[in-house]
């Protein structure tokens, strides 16, 4: 039987403000990419998520951004890479006391934004990363892009990689992500949607920009909790899922 | 033979600024309180501290404060506990990242500047830092004012708790700090910082603002690293103390 | 003719957050109080507010806060006189430029939150507000609380006045605020809320909480735009409002 | 008789943080290029500046940067236009409150750090500060490296441009800056820079680091004010200039 895991931003709130409803996408997804205060997350509210998490058994994940509130992590930063490492390590800190407050781990690292797309290629970069999250825990799972310098360096480093991909958004032939901006770069209708995430979880394939049939080999899902819709559609994912046989569960 | 633990703030840089002699300090004292990014510290400035001390034996302590990095964490705040609390453990979680990457631990708290002054009265703040406290770690000593609420709070929470005294700064009879802003609050006169040093280590007393000898029963004495000649000073505190017979070291 | 000034807080989002619904507030009020950044209002915020508004021909104010994001300038803050002084003069003069290329000015300063309610009853730093008004422009309108510290050393120093009334808020036979917290502080029914409003414009009373009948003279109504139905409340009150023969603009 | 402006970046604290002597710096350059509060620069710092600037008859400048005062904006960012725009706009119009307070203008734009490198070549962001020069006033000089994106889209735009050259820095052939982190790019013996000075602002030359003369074309020679040794160096480089008979004046 295949199994997949579900993964989604939470707590992407500061202070006053909210992005997502984390307690309904707490219910759908089995990893939680939460904001560990750099690009949002306030302290009180990544307290709480954890608490959420820990309670629906639903794994945290530490979502490490480039240090900016104001354009919620989306600028990419020339940051130093001692730099960017020491802001890594820090992030997964502050969160873990949440998580261990709230009776789990920091169970995995997952770049946001802006530092996401940068450490695809960045090799300076994605190895910041990469001694960021060593120097928090050697044997903590990175998450992101299959054949990102991000995996091939924590591969390279020991720590277990674990691959993602996306169903609301095109790929290229070669198995690449449409640049957002680009044509047609996401997928907006629903049924689509969830059709592409059973093909992706059940045969490791979806269907191209181009038509043709691609092989997508991910671990994980990525669902967006930030849009109008984005918890019903989440739900639709989850249940057309299980309905195909599919077991929705962490990552080893 | 009496035994005294130094402590001083260290790390209050941020980004381009650098505030105090961190590697002329950390041979001197024996705690190291470590500005967690709040008020001061950047991520790399926390990195580089973390392993001087521990390379040195220093300890590492948690110097949490408010959110308030233009005004350095001296200005009060009504943050409301839950908030602080979690405040709190955020900055103990990220600085224990750096701790442990170095191979040592975060061994104490103590807060800063407008909150250290706060939790000496202030009963909800000070609960709410014993909670950010117990959030992080169930064993991690306070280090605060002795006869103030935060240290009484942490007591009761079965918190281990150290005591300071300050060889700078006037006595009222009563045993509490003559404020700063009032005559003669701060003490200038490096020999007499000294004398008062030895004095409050050695017998647990000092001389009152009044001229009366009082007793102040402190395990460790705060020495301040950001004024001109503070690492001098620093240097002089600690021979007089050896000189007469007081071991230098952490606090058990 | 009677006339009244509706305000409201706008533009209080921050990067990637929303608040309110400017476009539909900007429909009802004649005065928006336009964050400046320090608690909320990034510079691209600021500028599309500001077109907004002058576009509508509502008059744009200048909603001065502490600097403090995380908490939304809802945390009273000890900021020396100095220093806030001038704070308050750079947020007034960073949303000048934003007034003016839209083809308007700042035509008024009401602080925010926490600083709001402080400047009530604190000299020192109802003073240093009227001292960073002053810095920025010395002919700038004040708004604020009838008795407030901040009116009468605004008046003082020869600034222009105006006060404002909470029909949403409950008051003491003495025409002060119940405090929030208190039970009763908030009016929440529509239509009462509604009732109130026309009191307050026509016959400048209200009914205090105590049920007797007290006098509150207000040139400005203050609306509450970030709860849900705020908008349709807003039109509301502006519609009765009108309905019973007041006229609403602006203060002169 | 040749006639030369000397600028120097100031007020580049934060807070408690000191960076700079602008006292002294502010009695050799006749152009201050002041912090605006996004890579350093509080408010009081910013109205301290501009008071001692207008009581000299030094010029005050407003030093525009990226949001980062972790990285002293000298990370490069991808700000989207509007938003750079925008926060550029936004810089001005803060300083502008200062130092009109103190009698005088803002009377020109400098980009800082890494903004200042970026729209050397970048198109969209040199044109983003632009618009946010246009923004604050459409008749403010920007001073920037000759050649550079920034002054050509500036001057298309119609406002005056104001050349600068370094002392300090190597030049290439082509009259551009060796990069820094290449060998020879800082010219750090105090002599040379007081002769490079006389060159450029006598002959409008300078031997580039091949050893051939170039011609350097600046209206403003940037002094740096952050190094130890900074301000005895700028006593020397205005009193050779003076020596040769070059009036030491802020341009036009």
């Amino acid at each position: 039987m295949t199994s997949i895991d579900l993964n989604a931003d939470l707590g992407e709130g500061f202070g006053r403000w909210r992005l997502t409803d984390d307690e309904q996408l707490l219910s759908v997804v089995t990893s939680a990419n939460v904001a560990c205060g750099f690009h949002a997350g306030d302290a009180a509210t990544m307290r709480r998520v954890c608490e959420l998490a820990a309670a629906r058994g639903v794994r945290i994940g530490a979502q490490v951004s480039y240090r900016d509130l104001a354009g919620f992590g989306r600028r990419a930063m020339d940051v130093p890479p001692a730099e960017l490492a020491a802001e890594v390590a820090y992030q997964i800190g502050a969160l873990e006391v949440f998580a261990r407050a709230a009776g789990a781990r920091v169970a995995y690292v997952k770049p946001h934004g802006a530092l996401y797309n940068r450490v695809v290629h960045d090799e300076e970069q994605a190895g910041a990363v990469v001694e960021g999250v060593l120097l928090a825990d050697a044997e903590l799972p990175v998450l992101g892009l299959p054949g990102s310098r991000l995996l091939e360096l924590a591969g390279k480093a020991d720590l277990p990689v674990v691959t993602e991909a996306f169903a609301d958004r095109a790929y290229t032939d070669e198995g690449t992500l449409v640049p957002r901006g680009r044509e047609g770069a996401v997928v907006t209708d629903p049924g689509t949607v969830v059709t592409r995430s059973v093909d992706l979880a059940r045969h490791g394939q979806v269907d191209a920009r181009s038509g043709r049939r691609i092989a997508v080999r991910a671990r994980s899902l990525c669902l967006h909790g930030d849009t109008p819709g984005a918890v019903e559609l989440a739900r639709r994912v989850r249940g057309a899922l299980e309905d195909a046989g599919v077991r929705v569960e962490a990552f080893a």
